[in-house]
């Protein structure tokens, strides 16, 4: 243990969500080797998440045919507010942590150094370092999942801002007086298209007595809200048209607000990644597009590039991997 | 003409805009020595403006007791899309100029090496490097006029963007389906809380029967969107309940922005500037402050400063003449 000298160039990622925790083995090149998957089972309390964070990585290495002693770093996306110096967790309303050690403590048990970035950070840098080759000088990585956020690339590197929480995207104002958001404001871009919003809408029009193929495919006691993602795109190959008609709508917000973030930071890249954009990313994209087109001001959107993440899943441990390794290459 | 040894660190700093242009000399330290006042006469073509422009320096060289010999640099501060590197006005919709090479066709003309930049820019670049000193490392600078435009200083220096555009946030959509803008969209901030959005919607009220002592100081023939910001200033010491409850709106809408923007980009300083916030700092400030601050995102705007500049209608010749020493010394 902590012999350095027999460590090769292996760097696990990690991607900490509030449901699950991903862990992928990388190697040389970032070539992905092998990943492991638990529960969060983030109700069980801190100590225990970060127990099964462990597991999860030496999962991962063991299913790699590797030792832990043959790992240089481990790298963290997680949910929230973080410190990257530190790799504290300040507040992440998902894990119900405040000023959580993350860092330190995994970096005790596990003999390594280990790095804590903001989720969707980490997300946008493994979409730009691994998927986009670091060929883009700007880019903005916008994740659709249960909630909204967006990671900052400039000049190559995170752009964390003044609090090193840039890319609130989420709480970006597009419709003063709209739907109520989780953060008590209203008209909140995830207001209006996240899977939370769209879901929400679903569920509204079919009390409201709409028509969905989505009641057909419930399970006995399961609500519309319980469905996922997958189950939209399977209702739109239907041809369901209340799917089609929620769909269109979040597609049209997300293209506002890309619209915005090229008028208003003119990014060379947006990229749009996360599990709403994972599942339906061949029926919103063009519309994403052809909206933020239209609402980004005459110029300033040529040649800029408006792309789906082919990453999928594998977006935040890739990220991960890729935060550790520059970290580590850097001390 | 042309002998740079007599040259001394004499910058000539000028705001082109719509309706007037303003030069300033700027002595070492950038101290102000002198300044002239022109009307644009836009009307009159591209020539005719160069001649003006040309004509207001030599003007505020002449106050300044000094020669066009003793000047090292001109800087512009021109309305519109910007080329930086060439010096071309891309394109002037206030002037209704395309693809005029203003840079070069000046510096022919004053003999000097002159830099051209988008007006927004060259104040927010004026704020940051002379009242702030150049402390702040990120900053935001967002100017309220006739339209509603912005600078982004990162790491100290102007941020352009992809295209060169950044900081088109007069139209970042605050309000889908809102009043229609100049641009064609709806419910961007500029048609919410411009000088133009503030007189229509006070235009339209009084059309519907609202009172306000703006009718009173009318000149004959003159309608309430003849009025100046200045006026508005006077109507709400005399207690007018409609200036009073359109400005809090605009107010109220400029602090949705700016909580959009520290969400997003997370500024170190976010400083209000233009016409509008000249006039009515006193009575907008506190109210965009503490929208902004209700809007972000808990501890997102924690120690971020929210100001309004004391430079006045001296950014843009201040900011054009701090563009012009840095370009000028780093040929």
């Amino acid at each position: 243990m902590g012999d350095s000298s027999v460590r090769q160039d292996v760097i696990v990622g990690v991607d900490l969500g509030g449901t699950k925790i991903l862990a992928g083995v990388f190697g040389p090149g970032l070539k992905c080797l092998a990943t492991a998957k638990l529960s969060t089972k983030a109700e069980r309390g801190y100590d225990a998440v970060v127990e099964r964070i462990q597991r999860c990585v030496r999962d991962a290495i063991d299913e790699a045919d590797l030792s832990s002693k043959q790992v240089r770093a481990v790298g963290i996306g997680a949910p929230g507010a973080i410190n990257p110096s530190t790799g504290d967790v300040l507040f992440a309303p998902n894990l119900r942590w405040k000023d959580a050690p993350l860092g330190e403590d995994l970096a005790k048990f596990l003999d390594v150094p280990v790095f804590v970035e903001n989720d969707c950070n980490v997300c946008a840098l493994g979409v730009h370092a691994v998927e986009l080759e670091g060929k883009p000088r700007s880019l903005v990585g916008i994740f659709l999942g249960t909630g909204i956020g967006a990671g900052i690339i400039l000049d190559g590197e995170l752009f964390g801002g003044f609090n090193r929480t840039a890319g609130e995207v989420g709480h970006m104002v597009l419709d003063v007086g709209g739907p109520k958001c989780g953060c008590g404001n209203r008209g909140c871009f995830e207001a209006l298209a996240s899977r939370t919003a769209i879901f929400r809408d679903l569920s509204d029009a079919i009390r409201d007595g709409a028509k969905s193929h989505l009641v057909d495919i419930l399970a006995p006691g399961e609500a519309v809200t319980d469905l996922k993602s997958g189950d939209l795109r399977k209702a739109l190959r239907k041809g369901d048209k209340l799917v089609e008609k929620v769909i269109e709508a979040a597609a049209e917000y997300t293209g506002i607000a890309v619209g915005n973030i090229i008028n208003f930071l003119n990014p060379e890249v947006v990229v749009l990644g996360g599990g709403v954009m994972d599942a339906l990313q061949d029926d919103m994209l063009a519309i994403i597009e052809a909206t933020a087109r239209d609402y980004a001001m005459t110029g300033t959107a040529d040649g800029i590039q408006i792309l789906a993440s082919k990453l999928g899943d594998k977006a935040g441990i890739t990220g991960a991997a890729v935060l550790a390794r520059r970290r580590v290459s850097a001390k």
